[in-house]
Parts: structure tokens; sequence; C-alpha cells
């Protein structure tokens, strides 16, 4: 697959309107910016190439379409292209990519699907600009919340109503992007893995069969605060001295849940805010984000009660007041099994070893599978890295993806 | 002293440039703002009713004479006028306003002096706004570097010289505010305690022995940053998982030394800055800032190798990076020993109890005491608590600091 691996390469630069994937910046195409638009029209100018139909739907994502029969069933398969700031090239993109180069495959191979074959490119998939994820795909699937959508705004206060129509999107009818569920048959997402499970089973290609939603939970931690140099150690209520001892209580707790439990488990302190943080005062006031992950939402529900009693314990041993809110708690998403197994069989069937694996990471399948019979593949990423300048997948493992959903679209779309 | 008290309280709200001490924002007169230009108005204005002669030096710093004779020696007694952001309004006008009030009270008896009195209202005391404390008494003392003042900044990217110079100083001549050191025959600074040992020893008035100038360390660990949901727990580097074990070693070794030793010793994580400090990424940088103090210089500096000792371990331990810098490390202060007999000598000829002490925090008298001989006495103030819009210190205890100012100033210029 010479040919095909140079195509790989030349499209994944159109893509991320780059000339050299060595950036050392990454690259940044926030929700609804200009450069995920710009994004936008190099996928349709790569569809029109593939003699795709393409169109934008209401709420901004991309279609392009390989109709056979306007009255046959149409599998979908697709990805984003936002990013988050000074992220990777590949998370997303890779997805889209594969996408496009099965169909060039399939239709340089004379194949003649008996199905219509759509690629979707998802609008808006990271949370990074605007704090909610999967915009694109939550619209499709009819689960977005406009009134959320309504009241959010970035940093620098431009509301995503502003953003979206910016982005050539009519506010007022952005609901009329939910497909009917009879206008899919099913979905299939491909993504880079962002972790480091398939090389660590030997195998090509990971099969995702649920994906973690996260339990986040804030905790606000209130002494007192007073001067370093004044107030005696005997005399103090330290919010960061009472809390500190959680960070590794979350760490070890999860590591042993995850070392003897069925499914993993992952839990992180991975924000903190300290006030007044100053040099000459006392920490009065902490406050944490608590990230816990695992497709088990009873491990997960449980784990967080875990960290509740060990707050507790603090509270009483070291004076302070703690406040704990959830922020996030929703069902994890388990994939539809068939979709697996036929995945599965799509590796096997070229020689592929496939591992079946949980995805912590939310993708845009999620939303898809409120609705459609959906899968999801991974394809291995260097070190596990992304979101990040030095996130890297090889030409080699999307070649690899790119037959699998080949062999797949070939299965589900061949003629009798 | 019922018309003292009367006359403290109206003068204490003039100092403050308002009507009411509860204000639920506290005080925020910044160093060179317009607010501290009409703190000194107010300071003069009040020393003009006292038939004081008035004048700004060269640095800003306010002066206020009670000349009797210019080949006579002066004693010099004051504070500042300057305060934190939303800070109090006891911290530096305590000391001021009882400086002043010595003199009304002195010349109220008809008392003569045989040496000229000075009060001092040094310029821009805190270093809230361009992190560099004490700027008055350094130019009096002749230690304040002028090009460490003409590279800094406040956070809205106004310099100290643009800000010296809409004060009204001459930018040119700050040199000039040096005084030869035959000019003046000693110091007195009064100030609140900022913590709560004199009402913890059943004393009205604490006599500083020694100032502890703070050891500060920036301590940087460098991990892996990488997404929470999808990387391993056992496959993870995450520098705050590494380092927040630290928090409490520094907690609880400074308890431990404090209990132990014969100087007291404080020693607190203050502020910490987390990379990317966002909810979906493992922290991949922490920098921890840790202020030391103690009188004693061995003792403090001991405990700052203690910390990099307990960071080798970590880094061995987490396989993660660590830089330590030292930020300030400056010898402490002991204060002229004849001078701290006469304040206490001072205190007990009026019938107040004096506790002996050692000061946690910086005050102009560290850079006076490196000219002449000098003296520093606290008057409680509320739970300890300043740098905060609840600081507090009773009209009582200011009449009770006044008395001793009287009676020092009393005894130092009396005739024979």
């Amino acid at each position: 697959m010479l040919n095909l691996a140079s195509w790989l390469e030349e499209k994944l630069h159109n893509l991320n309107l780059t000339d050299t994937m060595e950036l050392p910046d990454g690259f940044s195409r926030l929700s609804f910016s200009k450069e995920e638009k710009e994004a936008h029209h190099q996928f349709r100018k790569i569809a029109r190439e593939l003699e795709l139909n393409t169109y934008q739907d209401e709420a901004g994502n991309q279609w392009a379409v390989w109709e056979v029969d306007k009255k046959a069933p149409t599998i979908a398969v697709g990805s984003h292209l936002d990013t988050v700031h000074n992220g990777g090239g590949y998370d997303g993109v890779a997805g889209v990519l594969c996408a496009l180069a099965a169909v060039k495959a399939l239709k340089n191979s004379q194949f003649l699907p008996t199905k219509n074959i759509a690629i979707i490119c998802f609008v808006s998939e990271e949370s990074a600009r605007f704090g909610l994820s999967t915009i694109g795909s939550k619209a499709i699937a009819g689960t977005l919340d406009k009134g959320e959508l309504a009241s959010i705004k970035d940093r620098d206060g431009v509301t995503a109503k502003q953003a979206m129509e910016s982005f050539g999107i009519n506010w007022k009818t952005i609901e009329q992007a939910v497909k009917p569920v009879e206008e899919l048959e099913s979905f299939v997402e491909l993504h880079i893995e962002q972790g480091t499970q398939i090389e660590g089973n030997n195998a090509d290609i990971g099969v995702v069969s649920g994906v973690a939603c996260p339990v986040r939970l804030k905790i606000t931690v209130s002494g007192m605060a007073n001067h370093t140099g004044t107030t005696p150690m005997n005399n103090r209520q330290d919010a960061f001295v009472a809390i500190a001892p959680l960070v590794n209580f979350v760490s070890d707790e999860a590591m042993k849940i995850d070392q003897t439990g069925e499914r993993s488990l992952v839990a992180t302190v991975s924000t903190i805010h300290l006030k007044p943080n100053a040099m000459n005062v006392i920490p009065g006031e902490v406050e944490l984000g608590i990230d816990i992950r695992s497709v088990d939402d009873v491990t997960k529900r449980d784990f967080a009660e875990k960290i509740k009693d060990y707050c507790s314990e603090i509270k009483r041993k070291h004076h302070v007041n703690i406040e704990i809110t959830t922020l996030v708690d929703n069902d994890s998403v388990l994939l539809n099994s068939e979709m697996q197994y036929k995945l599965v069989h799509a590796c096997s069937g070229i020689g592929l070893q496939a591992h079946v694996m949980d995805s912590g990471a939310g993708h845009d399948v999620m939303n898809m599978a409120t609705k459609w019979p959906s899968g999801l593949i991974f394809i291995p990423c260097r070190n596990g890295l992304s979101h990040h300048p030095d996130e890297f997948a090889s030409i080699d493992d999307m070649v690899k993806g790119t037959r699998v959903l080949v062999e797949f679209l070939r299965m589900e779309t061949a003629g009798l």
C-alpha cells in the first residue's frame, strides 16, 4: 500500500493546514475557530476529489457521502478536526483521514457498495474552548442542550452562539441537525489510543467495548489565611497542609483498585487553586479538582465515596471546613457487542491482532451510540502521548487502521 | 488619657482616609499610589497641628521634626502608611499614629526635650505592588539598590520609576535621601504584632530582640503530562503525586524543630503553580514556593538543607526531575540590646508588662538597624490577624504603645 501511505502523508498535512508535522507549539484549531473552518474546507476538497457529495449540516458538521441508492441504508464513519490549545495533529484527524482513505481504497478497487457510505467530520469535539465537548455529535444524536450552549463563553468572553454564527451556523436552526434514527444503520469511529495498551498487549488495533465517563469532584477546603512569619506552627489552620495527603490517597487507592479489580480505574488530582497563593501568607483556601474514570460505574462512584469519607477524616483532624461538589457524573457508555464482534472479525480477516479494551477518554462515538449501533477502534500513538505537540501516530498504523475500515465497510456493504 | 484616646480615634480615621474602620474590602493604599500620597498629606496636616517642621525627602519619605536645637542629636520614631491589597488600617498606621500622639502628649505636658525628635513616615514598606519591600527605609539607610528599583514593574506594567515620579519624586536624586550616620542618634518603630505572643504571655507590649528574614525556595518538579483517562495508574509520572508529601514534611518538621529548639522556626509551603492545571490532564509540572523563617540563621538554613535532601529522595523514588532555586536568603537582624533594655525599662516604668520576643515579619527597622541603634515594639492585634480587612488593634492598646514611646522619649531627651 505504498500509494496509500503517500496519499495519507499528503492529506494528513492538508487537514492539519501545514507543511510539516514537527511544530514546537503543536496545533491549535479550537472549536468553531477559523482554523477549524479551514480544516473542514480541506476535508471537503479531499471528499470532492473522491467524488463524494458534501454538505454542512445545521450544527456545522461536514458530511461527505458516497451515495449509491437514496433508499439504501447508510453506514457512517468519522471523527473530528478540532484540537485543544497546542495539541497534536492526530487526535481526531487520524479518524477523518482513515475514513477518507478507506473510501478511496474501496473506489480504487472498483468495489461497488450496496449501501451508502457517509463520512462525518464532527464539529467541535474538544472542550478546550467552551468547556463543552462533542457538540457536533450531540447535535446529530439529538442530545445537545441548547440552553447550556446559549450560556457558555470562551476565556475571551466570546459566546458559543457568536462563535457558531461566525462559523456560518444559523443559531435558530441548529436543532435541525438531528438525524432520524432510520437515516443511519451504524457508526464507526477510528481514533488514536492516547494510551499504550495496544503495544502493551502486542496487538495492532484496539477494539473498544466501553467508554468511561468521568466522575469529577471539586473539593474546597477552608482554613485561615495568616502571616507566614508571625503565626506559630501550633496555631495554624493551613488548608494546604490539611488537604495535601488527599493527593497521594487518590493515587495510592486508585492503584490498589486498578491492580485487584476486574475493570480498570484511574483517578487524578489534576487541578489546584490556592488562595491567596502569596509567598508570605499561609494558604487559607484550597480548591482541588479530581477526575475519576472507570467503565464500571459502580467502581467509580464507590471511589468518589471513599474520597468523601477521607475528607470527613481530614475535616475532623485539621479543624478545616471541606465542601465537595460533584461537577460531572454520567453513566459510562457500553458499545454494541455485535459491532465489537464485526470489528474484531475485520481485523483478523486481514491478519491484524485486535485487543478488546476500554476507552478512558470520551469520543463522538459516545453520542452516536445512544441512537445507532456504534463501534470505536484505536490505532497506537507514540508513548500514549496526546493533547501535546509531540503527539504522533505512524503512517504505517494509519494504513492498518484504514485497512480495518475497508474490511469492515466491505463486509457491511457487499452484495450477496 | 480619655483625651488622648479620642484624639487617636479621630486621627486613625484621618490617616486611613475614612469615616469608618469597618470596611468589608479593607484598605488598599499601595506603594506610591495616590492613596499613599493622600495619607502622607494627612500625616503632614496632623504634624503641622502639632507645630512640627515637615518635609518630604528625596525618596518620598515624610519627616516631621520637633527641632529644639540644630546642633543637638535627633531621636527618630516612625513607621509607614502604605498597605497591601485589601489590607487593614493598623499595620504601619499604628506606629505613625502613636509617634504623633507621643509628641502631642509630651507637648501637652509642657515637656522640653534636650534633643530633636523626628517622626518618619516611611514610603512604600509593603512589597505587594512591586515585590520589593521597605523602599523608603532602605533609601534612608543607604541600602537601596537603584538598579533593582529601575527593573521592577507592578502587575499593570507600571514601572517603579513611573510610579515614583507620579508620586512627586525626582528619579535622579533618590540617592540623596540617605542620612549621614551622625544625623540620627537612634530609631524606634512601633508596630502591631501580627501574631498572638503578647497575649499568650500575659504581657502588654512586645519588645523585639531579632527580626527573622526568610529563606525562600522555589521547587520545580517535572514529570510527564498525559491524559487522565487513558494513562494507566502504573505508567504515570505525576509531578503533583511526587511532590505532595513535601507539604506535610515541611509542616511536620518545622513543628518538631519549633517545639524542641531554643529559637522558634516557622515554615510554609505557601504557593503552588500546576501545569497545565486542566481537569483531564495529569500534572506534568509543579512549582512550589516555600517560606522559612527563624531569627537563628543556622536553624533556617539547616531546614532548607533538610528540604533539599527530602527532594533528592522524592527524585529517586518517583523518577521526576526536581530543581531548587533559593529566591531569598538574607541574614536575620538582631536588634541593639541597649535599645531593648531601654524599651523594657520604659514599659516597667509605667507599669506595663513587656514580653521580649522575635519578629517573624520584616519591618522598616531592619534597615534603620544597619546604621543606627534601633528598637521595635509591638502592640497586640486581635487574633494575630493582619493583611486582612478584619485586622484590628484597640485604641486602649494604642494608648499603651503611645505611653511607652512617651516614656522612652522622655528618658532619652530629658535634661540633667
